[in-house]
């Protein structure tokens, strides 16, 4: 399958379930609207998944892992190692987003979509399935030369559309979301950020895993002269993604495009994933109606970049891990949001009175 | 069992386990503290149960229905007779409080312990337990006399004291939460808090299920009056309650006071389950370790009295439904908190680098 066919299959969501939805919302027995931003939720469920009975029992997670080149640049706190190591511990299961997960029933797939590591695919622990991917080992320095060519970038978001199109296939998964395992990948996706929210790199450069003031001045000197140097084009997506992107930013984006064509609803986590949210948008706008946000995190450009998107977050904790964990913590909130619409009798149904 | 045995049975949390989890917390796989505040909710968690492994498998609501003489002043928007129907939509499982514990698997236990409705007691459907424990059909119009006796009050809390502890012991609850219906409780509620908070009653007064402005402005008044009245005395909370109270705040009060007794974790949910921990915390400061605030309502008192009451809430959707509704929607977050703690590796134990 090709990226336009891709982008072609998604339409927007039903407009006219999302009206039913309302009508039944302000007659559930309880003050108008009194479940405040659930009922909106609700209606939302509604209108992506075609029904005013929506039930989410078969959730996932798709960790996308990459390395990057600009880590050379000295913009993260951790060194690269941590990347594959990382994906040791999700595929034994002792990670967050693991923990996270098996709480709340949701499978979690990891795939390593360009790390310079090398963990050999297959099952190591019944806590989530691995698959090896890679677009490249690593990005090359997008502040000396583009990330990726403009082929790379269309397979990373290929392979992101085809692991979740395979799981949402394969297992029925009804709700999805994306994580991301990358040292120096909130690099990326600050300048993703500013390519798209117009906003300068000084407001939208963040700490990431926790870096000190002098780090951050760097990462966002980093930033503001590969913008300078590339000028992506915020009209295409596959430019911005290619020349100062990452492997698992797109592969995350095409997993939101797998999700938007089954009409399937993706929460978005934190910043790497709204990065991968601005580019699936860049190249499907109508994909924007299946994104829920999951959470505020504290990097300060995802909150401009959830603006831009126009998403308001669920949860606002103060969470800035990635994994996938501030989307999946949400999860619950959405199962709440669909048994409000699907199993809430109306004032009729329970025969009780009215405001008097 | 006597009030005094109660209160004198509930400790502080554990100081020393406390310590243990920040340590622990600060070794897990993750920048430091990098879930935010469901790091500080899973170390609250273990302090709560005494264990480094807390584990919520069983869960439970318990919603407290009673009726107010206050709305013969008019201070709410729907007719007293929503009290018994909504009894009757909650035995059926078919309120909103039952789709969320369905969704939830969280047990609903409804008692009513003072509606003016002749419900009677007995399991009507498998969606909720049903109780009627009634300290009298309906309080007195607290705006001309006293709401209940003092021994009515004392009455009321025990109910839900003991209630709550029956659940706990014989279903092995280990998370629970209050709920609360009654045509017109925003009122004592909002009464309770000015009387704690110290704040006027035009600040703490909101338009509960929906009222106009000249109502609200009535509903202010009463508030007002009542107090200037009663002048009830916030170091006596059994004087608070039975002054301007009702009968399902001291019912919820009591159960929280039973989760503090037996290290269980109390959710707070909207306006009147915190008028019920103002109470409770008037009775037993030690209770309010125990507490956890699952939202901040709509209703402008609640944030004062969470503020008063040292809680910050985790979800903020603009909910202002009451039944207990907004804390179960947070129970998914608590299960949270005590997965990363529990389940989540050290470095050390997961091989993974630190940072550089």
């Amino acid at each position: 399958m090709k990226l336009n066919d891709v982008l072609a299959a998604i339409v927007p969501a039903d407009r006219e379930i999302y009206k039913q939805a309302v009508e039944r919302t302000s007659n559930l027995i309880m003050p108008p609207r009194a479940m405040g931003r659930l009922n909106d939720l609700s209606e939302q469920l509604c209108a992506i998944t075609g029904t005013l009975k929506p039930r989410f029992d078969k959730k996932g997670v798709f960790v996308m892992a990459a390395d990057h080149g600009v880590v050379a640049e000295g913009v993260s706190a951790f060194p690269q190692e941590v990347t594959g190591q990382m994906i040791g511990a999700f595929t034994m299961g002792i990670a967050t987003i693991n923990a996270l997960c098996a709480q709340a029933g949701v499978m979690v797939v990891v795939t390593d979509v360009g790390s310079v590591s090398d963990i050999p695919a297959g099952k190591v622990s019944d806590k989530a399935e691995y698959l090896v991917k890679k677009v490249a080992p690593g990005t090359k320095n997008f502040v000396q030369e583009p990330a990726m060519t403009r082929e790379q970038a269309e397979q990373a978001v290929m392979t992101g559309y085809e692991t979740a199109i395979e799981y949402i296939e394969s297992r029925g998964l009804q709700l999805i979301t994306t994580g991301d395992m990358g040292i120096g990948n909130t690099t990326p996706s600050a300048a993703i950020g500013v390519v798209y929210t117009g906003q300068s790199a000084e407001i939208m450069t963040g700490r990431g895993s926790g870096i000190s003031d002098k780090a951050l001045a760097l990462k966002t000197r980093v930033i503001d002269e590969s913008i300078k140097l590339h000028r992506p084009d915020r009209e295409d997506a596959i430019d911005v993604l290619s020349k100062v992107g990452g492997f698992e930013i797109g592969a995350i984006a095409g997993a939101m495009l797998a999700g938007a064509s089954r009409r399937v609803p993706v929460v978005v986590d934190g910043v790497i994933s709204a990065a991968g949210a601005l580019i699936a948008a860049g190249l499907s706008p109508a994909a924007k109606d299946y994104m829920i946000a999951g959470h505020r995190s504290v990097e300060p450009g995802q909150t401009k970049m959830l603006e831009y998107l126009g998403l308001n977050p669920l949860l606002e904790l103060g969470m800035r891990l990635g994994e996938g964990t501030g989307a999946v913590a949400a999860m619950g909130l959405i199962d709440s949001a669909a048994a409000i619409i699907r199993d809430v009798a109306t004032f009729e149904e329970a025969g009780v009175s009215g405001k008097g």
